[in-house]
């Protein structure tokens, strides 16, 4: 050997990104998007509180390390869902604690058990593990509890991943679903149920917090509803004994000082979101007015995006997509077949919403003549 | 089995902390530090541009996740150091680098090599992978780089780890020394030098950045000089081929925008870091004037803090630092022999080392005292 070699396992593996971000997007096209509608951002931004606390630590306290222990998040946590402190880990967004989850059970050739098309992220985590990933069909545009758990016992998997709501969907299942699975789970098996959109949710859709199963972690964020996706925040909540695996292997000192404070303050802001669901609703409504305008058909959503059928297969609303991004919007889409009939508009201001709906006639039209 | 398993590298882990942080200390004491120069921040803070280009991204951009390439951090820091992007890594604090270097490089049983006391967060990271740690001593509270090497090529390490300048000790080597020292490395080994200090050491302590070499890689960190530990941002520098390992296992959505944004401005305030050098010279001094008042030894520091000759064993410079924490001093101290008998203490404004100082007089007899 004549330099410094990877592991086995960083050797096989790719460099790569799950997502490109839209900043990418724009160095390559030489200008910036009209809408930033694409990465399920929340443009209605964090409480006025939370930005008072960012700014004031920022000025005052970032020079500090953060408290290793997130006592004082973890605390209003504790307060705001009625768990004990010592059942929530807080993290750098869900994105990390999947990491560490990953880190923490899956070793070289384990079984993880996801849907195909969910999270690309996850299934990046358990690749960078060396763990095997299984996924399964969506059923009806919804991930399939039942299928999951069936493929869980079939192949042995050590995790099993559910968003609920569902991105890229948008579909979701109520608390009852949610709680037969948990219970459906074989028993050397832990669920991971990503609530990422889930204050965006219809109520009925978490089940209660069930802190007596070792089978189950709830993972949330402050990047949805709360408006927060750069501060990087996500929280898991489980039985104690899970919470616990965390603090082998962590990042003590990784929590930015001040999006910690941004997040307690958020926390108490139950009008912010309050408002945020108003502005998300009048958003979805004005992205399915163009969808059904241009006769294209909104599929339900339980988030701050919708996702819309095309109508025809992936390559036509690729080429959608592609046209929307050439005129100056952001969006993604659904990769992998039949969702890939898709794309996928997450809630903007009254401009993005404009410029999306002006968009999407042309879009559609340059899309129909470049594939017949 | 009856639960979900950790991995067998999980399950051997401890739940550990490297570092107690003041916060957990001032909750079991009841009561708030009156001096916080234990973890070698900086409390004068970050550049007022800094604090500025937070508070607009806290208040405009937090919607937003972040860039996952950093692409104008890179292009910011490409600039000040005059090395392409392309050799640039950013990542949540030299922390969250140095994990991601144990990961793509050290397996179960790898030999990783470091010195005796020296950042107790490598070695848990290289716990966390199953690498074994190979401890050499300071040779006259320096470390020791030829040592260092000679117990790489004996073990055949995948890394070997070096502060310069060093944190606890305070000590540092010419940038001739560690030229020496990366040529001296084995070719299969990667050395990593961690400068979280750099910015506060002498001209002529940092050796020009050597891009050609894949043995290298240099660690910078915002959270000293810069003021803002508790933003993480750090960044390392390397060869592009070592740059490109990172890429295959990163958190890419793991940067706060906030962070990302000040460190953008702090880089562009050279006054800032000239006026941060002076206050830490003037609480250098302090802290000196304090040690030698009191008949003790302030050892050359390279850095933000000052670590002091206790003029006794480990016990003693044990007992002294309990009695400054219980005066509410909050400082740390080397936790290996013979550079346990030292206790550190970091530069801070007027009014914690006029603390300081008027605490060690009854630190030190009460410890005397107690020990005999």
């Amino acid at each position: 050997m004549t330099k410094p070699q990877l592991t086995p396992l960083a050797q096989s593996l790719p460099a790569t990104v799950p997502f490109v971000g839209p900043e990418s997007q724009e160095r390559q096209r030489g200008k910036p998007f009209l809408a930033r509608v694409g990465a399920n951002e929340s443009p209605f931004g964090p409480s006025p509180k939370a930005i008072q606390a960012m700014q004031m630590a920022a000025a005052e306290e970032v020079w500090m390390y953060g408290d290793p222990e997130s006592h004082d998040l973890r605390q209003a946590l504790a307060i705001h869902h009625q768990v004990p402190m010592d059942n929530i880990i807080i993290g750098e967004g869900i994105d990390g604690l999947l990491g560490l989850l990953v880190r923490l059970y899956v070793g070289p050739g384990d079984a993880v058990v996801t849907s195909a098309g969910a999270y690309p992220t996850f299934n990046y985590h358990v690749a960078g593990f060396g763990g095997q990933v299984h996924a399964v069909p969506y059923t009806d545009d919804h991930e399939d509890p039942v299928a999951l758990v069936e493929k869980a016992i079939a192949t042995g998997a050590k995790l099993v991943y559910i968003a609920n709501p569902d991105n890229p969907m948008g579909s979701w299942h109520n608390a009852a679903v949610m709680t037969q699975m948990v219970a459906a789970i074989p028993a050397d098996c832990l669920l991971i149920i990503d609530e990422a959109y889930i204050e965006l949710a219809p109520a009925g859709t978490a089940p209660p917090f069930d802190l007596s199963s070792p089978n189950v972690i709830r993972l949330r964020t402050f990047s949805k509803a709360y408006g927060m996706a750069g501060a990087r925040v996500g929280y898991g909540i489980a039985a104690a004994e899970v919470i616990a695996g965390f603090h082998r292997v962590r990042n003590h000192f990784g929590m930015s000082r001040i999006s910690v404070a941004g997040a307690i303050a958020a926390l108490e802001d139950d009008f912010w979101l309050s408002h945020v669901g108003a502005e998300v609703a009048v958003a979805k409504q004005a992205i399915v007015q163009a969808v059904e305008a241009n006769g294209l058909t909104a599929l339900p959503s339980a988030t701050n995006f919708v996702t819309i059928d095309c109508g025809r297969d992936g390559a036509f609303a690729k080429a959608v997509l592609a046209e929307l991004i050439d005129a100056g919007i952001f969006a993604r889409m659904p990769f992998v077949a039949p969702q890939d009939r898709c794309i996928r508009v997450s809630c903007g201001k009254p401009s993005a919403m404009t410029a999306f709906a002006g968009a999407l006639p042309r879009a559609l039209s340059r899309a129909h003549e470049k594939l017949g």
